[in-house]
């Protein structure tokens, strides 16, 4: 073979392979294989150009059987019991007969090396389970970046069948906010002494909680917990309305006892019941979409043209000019801004 | 004259008109003249790209002179009683040898033909003090592009002499979010019956207060403005804590009778002091200065790429297909990249 030939022949070689790749992935995804699913995920996390082309043409494949699917967003900060809480509550959903899958989104892992469910003895009950399915913080270098790969590794577990898909992260920060805007429901669990534990919760958050969890709800703790529960319950009464017009709920509970456990998973159903017959959870959705899509634009371009070494070192010398009052943060941007153009001989 | 010497005389002779212009006009704003003020405002308004550079080297002048006045955001839903608050306020500021700029954002204005306060009427008494300005909403296309020039305007009122700038908006949507990242307090206004006046607010908007004021506390309302200022200073309790460690105030008042206007005003000097000694005032105003700067680059090349027809014509496509579920947002997102740029040819 010569050279040329050499190259059709492997280019051939790999097109089928990748072909016949997605092709077995997708088929055993609909058959609901866990193996399947988790090496589906793993080519959408992939840096290599050749897993990102297959996984590609997997997400097209999924997408049709996607959407079925209970979205749930669970936030608080390390401490408030999220591990806990998803390993009470999972283990109810399973007794339902309900395929859960778990995803987190904790970008501040990766600077610890491990991740935030990295460590499944924490699930270690749930994690056994057969139709319990427990996947780590995706690996990424910004948090819009790990987002977008658990944003679409909901497409893949809910071809796989899953009933719910429960998506965690720490309350600190962008992340819940981010979360928020890919799940149907947000929760956010709370202790009972509010103050100092809610310190580093992003401002904001606590409006946009569907339904607030007031965990360790046991022993000397209950009514401690009552009070709080009745607090932020009258609180949450002052919130401007959402649009969907639901009223946030305040619930207590224990995931050591299982105390309400089940209240939680009946809030959350009537929460779907009654945004379904609104059609608001379609509308959300919609929403969710076009937001994603225009997000992702603008973290791409960001990333084309400010994430050199070259830009950077521009970036930083116009701060400083900022900083000395020399020129406005909007002359500042104005000057990047033409500067990158012109580099890129795009104008 | 051939042309190219009658070129070079127009371009000189604009070159010197330019720099005049910006010079005259930054010594009368240095003199505390307000039609220089006025007039230096509407050349940076102004899409004329001559006069955006003199407007642009009079920013300049101006900047270093920047900084030392109290920038409070004013925010609460259309009936709220803004207007008639910012007379109050601004009467009171007045007496006490304040000199106050009241600017606007209200890019809905542009939709309804009028400006917030193109009707000047709303504001009768003070727009006839000496020393109040009071300067409508910039028009502008879009809210990012609005904001700008306001928060550009600031600094032109700064260098002539104000020590108070008033920032007023209507609470719905994001153009609060925008004011709260160029103010260092920011009021949100609210009546008595939380409830149906809440609708349209943005939520997350009630954890950004630093202080919350419940307007026509007088009359039959008095009673009901207390009760409603009490339970909201409960709910702001639990409320996760600013890093400011600035405890938000629930405060009533009425503008009708002027009470409490001065404890609305005690209250934005004691949040001014206290933050000025913990160092927080300065740092804000840094983290503003880098947002505006970033979310300036963001903008412009968000608008660089997508604000024409077949950029429009081409998301629009996409959107469908995402609706279809053909494609993921995120793959969409990319698929759009990547024309825009090889369509650029800076790839």
């Amino acid at each position: 073979m010569d050279e040329n030939n050499l190259n059709r022949w492997l280019n051939s070689r790999k097109a089928r392979k990748a072909a016949l790749t997605a092709d077995a992935l997708f088929e055993g995804i609909k058959n609901h294989s866990i193996k399947d699913l988790s090496q589906g995920i793993t080519l959408l996390e992939s840096t290599l150009e050749s897993d990102q082309k297959i996984a590609k043409e997997l997400i097209s494949k999924c997408l049709p059987l996607s959407g079925k699917a209970i979205r749930i967003g669970i936030t608080g900060v390390p401490g408030v019991g999220k591990s806990t809480f998803i390993e009470s509550f999972g283990k109810l959903l399973h007794k339902e007969g309900k395929k859960v899958a778990v995803l987190a989104i904790d970008p501040s892992s990766e600077v610890s090396g491990g991740s935030i469910l990295g460590d499944k003895t924490r699930m270690e009950e749930i994690s056994m389970l057969p139709n319990i399915f427990i996947r780590p913080t995706p690996s990424g270098k910004s948090l819009g970046g790990v987002a977008q790969k658990t944003r679409e590794s909901i497409y893949l577990c809910e071809a796989a069948g899953f009933d719910v898909i429960l998506i965690e992260t720490v309350g600190v920060g962008q992340s819940s906010t981010m979360v928020h805007s890919m799940v149907d429901f947000f929760l956010l669990l709370m202790l009972s002494g509010a103050g100092d534990e809610l310190q580093g919760i992003k401002r904001g958050i606590m409006e946009m909680a569907d339904t607030l969890v007031i965990t360790k709800a046991d022993g000397d703790n209950l009514e401690k917990a009552k009070k709080a529960a009745n607090e932020y319950k009258n609180a949450m009464h002052l919130f401007p309305p959402s649009e969907n017009n639901w009223i946030p709920k305040s619930i207590i509970c224990s995931a050591y006892t299982n105390f309400n456990i089940d209240l939680v998973w009946n809030t959350i159903q009537q929460f779907i019941n009654h945004n379904q017959e609104n059609g608001w959870l379609e509308h959300n959705r919609q929403l969710q979409d076009n937001y994603w899509f225009e997000e992702s634009v603008r973290e791409t371009l960001i990333h084309h043209f400010l994430d050199n070494p070259s830009s950077k070192e521009y970036i930083n010398d116009l701060k400083k000019q900022i900083e000395q009052k020399s020129i406005s943060a909007i002359q500042a941007a104005d000057i990047l801004f033409n500067q990158l153009i012109n580099k890129n001989g795009s104008n």
